[in-house]
């Protein structure tokens, strides 16, 4: 029997957890968006589990009506890199924008936390949603959606130029003879482009993976085509087997139409389990933490993809609200859908807003029954792999103890390391160096 | 009696150490440069010698001619952050530069690095010397040597200004109420000035350090006012007692100036202890790892002060060449120094090249021999402490084992730490929060 493809595992760290109002159970830590023994706690919960990676999150800009636990975080390539330090096989993957940095300094940061890391870094590369990010970098304005993505293009091409600087033999450190490096194993990028231009070469080699792993979020049109054309990985975020069904039909096809094999795009729907001894325990803890959310929390949640928009002063109780083009700019997908559904089924803001702050999810139940429906994704094709978040306290404990276990003796989910790089956990190849790939093919020809 | 005043030291970890060609003797990894365990044990000997703080120096421009451990090295905040994660007293400086970088990321990454390593963390400023750094970065020109002065002393403002963001007791985290921060205590900065518009707030609230500590190594004329205005710290390079104390009598003249206590800018001279049991053997180290530096190694090490000019093209035993303005925009006290030294000494380009690349430094003996003249240096009011460079191998290693114990009975140093925060150890104060104080200020008048 062939070897069965194995399901893949994410832990999306998000100090007091997902959702606006967590930090109010007893059983939270308030502070923990900037307690590191807790972030420490956690990738030894997930590694303990053998999971493939923990995900942070991310972004530049916050208001008094921003998520409580966004006002005061840590930053990503900080916590990445102090939780290198303490962990050993599992990925390291952080957000950061290509809308407000210098693709050297990005290069730089992922391709060193990727060597100090020995081959686990991972990058989601985002185009920064929020307007308001541009009022931080002294920009007049935030650049248009689908110029963003224009933008993110150009910088992932001129970081993967940067990360191939040096080939991966080029540091020959003959003390014999004095010679550190060999002259043609190093190389100029001289990028000229419409954005950037930069000219190398980068001041770090590539780590044993052959630089970080390249996930993506977006899904608007623009989007899912970069997603389809440049990333080995997609954090998705679906409602429903169907709906995540069509999304990753829909990715991979595309992935097909740029020439790529739609395998090495894998795949990854947010979920956030909630599971108890009983269905009914499950349903519980759902509603006690829906239950902290108050109407004036659930608002600002929604008004936050709408550029921080003022939803307090609509009426509650009647349709969804006109809001022509608001939200097209930021989180474009995410905004469309929701007017959207809106409109479809005649919800109010109300309804609206509740949804939106306080999800169901379809994850919900015995450790048994939340397994079920994570081997019904992936065997659908749906999923590739999953990104844990914890939607009640305690979630990726939870998670870890129970689901894993059960996914694990279904021979779905590893029980231990394949590797020590995030390439080799996912099954993803080392990307040869440009230059290497160029000598070699200059020789057979 | 009142408490004697304590010496402070400081680890600048080079991986394979100081130099150009250190890199070539057997005990050292030629590889160290991208080698964590390494850092890793080097951290802990810091740590186990209760030294102040390590340091890690940085640079953006690399070519050919670069000296080899430059070529291939960590960037500072990944590695910074990584060794947060295994150490628990010790100070993390870093260097960053101002003329490439965002205020807002910058703010960001130290303020985070300085929560998780609990009020650890140090910023060493830079302006970048190396003019090629633009050239990675999409500039057309790097900016003029005093206009990065300028650049620097709005973008630590700014920073300062990010890091007050949120009054110490800005989070109240009422899990009943459900109010999470006190609105009165988040503050924006909307800084508009000549380089830089900053909106604010950061999205991570300050240390219990109250902020990173500002080290600075300019030491031209607008250098060493920027230094004596804005740092904390100074990081010099000092040939011998008497130029040190000039320079330190200097600067702590221009921080009264200023309106500032001169003991809250301290002096740290770089200096690299070379240790044997006898005065021969030290000696015998010394001219071991001279000898690995060849004429050639010596001459790019000297072009890099000057913009990697190209020194082989003159002879190398008649006078230093005539350079013009050659190297006043990139490290301009330190070529403004080798220009006037080698005129007023008459020294040919060899002896010019030597000297530089394998300077001999003061620090040459017996541990006692060393700890005298440390002991001298401080006593003298030359140094309030001193930054070990590893000029040999296990350099650092021989430092704590030898003369770290001698100078903790001599009561220079001390044998435990005094507390668990850089300023802590420092003896800095924690700096008030502008608003706070504004408000305290507001009451009392
Ligand atoms: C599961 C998921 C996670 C995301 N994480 C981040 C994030 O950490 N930071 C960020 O700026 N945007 C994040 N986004 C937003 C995306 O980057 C993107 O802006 C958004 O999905 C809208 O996509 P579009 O611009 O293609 O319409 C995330 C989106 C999804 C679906
Ligand atoms: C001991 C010492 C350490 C330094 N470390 C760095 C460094 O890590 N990165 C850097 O760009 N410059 C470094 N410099 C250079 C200074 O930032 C500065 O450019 C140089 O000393 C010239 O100073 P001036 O511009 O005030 O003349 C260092 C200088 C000294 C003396």
């Amino acid at each position: 029997m062939a070897k069965q493809k194995r399901l893949k595992l994410g832990a999306l760290l998000h100090g007091v957890g997902g959702g606006t109002s967590l930090w109010r159970h007893p059983d939270v830590d308030a502070g923990a968006s900037v307690n590191f023994e807790l972030y420490k706690s956690w990738v030894r919960k997930a590694e303990e589990g053998k999971l493939d990676l923990i995900f942070i999150a991310d972004g530049l800009y916050i208001t008094e009506k921003s998520i409580p636990h966004f006002l005061n975080r840590f930053e990503p390539i900080t916590l990445l890199s102090a939780l290198a330090a303490v962990s050993t096989n599992i990925g390291l993957v952080g957000t950061l924008s290509t809308s407000y940095s210098e693709p050297f300094t990005v290069a730089r940061q992922f391709g060193s936390l990727d060597v100090i890391s020995g081959g686990r870094a991972g990058w989601n590369v985002v185009t920064s949603p929020l307007e308001g990010s541009a009022l931080n970098y002294g920009k007049k304005e935030h650049p248009e959606h689908d110029k963003r993505y224009r933008i993110a293009t150009e910088f992932l091409e001129v970081a993967r130029g940067l990360w191939d600087s040096w080939e991966d033999d080029a540091f020959v450190r003959n003390k014999e003879t004095g010679v550190f490096f060999d002259r043609d194993k190093m190389h100029e990028l001289n990028h000229e482009g419409e954005f950037f231009s930069v000219k190398g070469p980068l001041n770090i080699a590539r780590s044993k993976q052959g630089g970080p792993v390249i996930f993506q979020a977006g899904a608007s049109e623009v989007g899912k085509n970069y997603a389809a054309k440049e990333a080995d990985a997609i954090f998705s975020g679906a409602e429903n087997l169907e709906e995540a069904l069509r999304f990753a039909q829909d990715v991979k096809a595309r992935a097909a139409a740029f020439g790529r094999n739609p395998d090495d795009v894998l795949i990854f729907p947010g979920i956030g389990p909630i599971i108890g001894r009983t269905e009914e325990e499950a349903e519980r803890k759902y509603q006690e933490v829906a239950g902290l959310v108050t109407i004036e929390n659930a608002l600002d949640y929604l008004g936050r993809f709408f550029e921080h928009h003022d939803f307090s002063q609509y009426p509650l109780d009647e349709p969804f609200p006109e809001l022509g083009d608001l939200g097209k700019n930021s989180f474009q997908s995410g905004t469309d859908k929701i007017k959207r559904d809106a409109k479809e089924k005649g919800l109010t803001l109300r309804q609206v807003a509740l949804q939106s702050a306080t999800p169901r999810g379809n994850f919900i139940g015995t450790a048994e029954q939340v397994a079920d429906r994570i081997q019904a994704w992936f065997e659908a094709g749906a999923a590739d792999g999953f990104m844990i978040t914890s939607a009640v306290p305690r979630g990726l404990e939870d998670f870890v103890d129970q689901v894993v276990p059960i996914l694990q003796e279904r021979g779905l989910f590893r029980t231990e390391y394949e590797s020590d790089t995030l390439r080799g956990n996912l099954g993803l190849r080392v990307p040869e160096n440009r230059y290497t790939m160029a000598k070699a093919e200059a020789v057979r020809s």
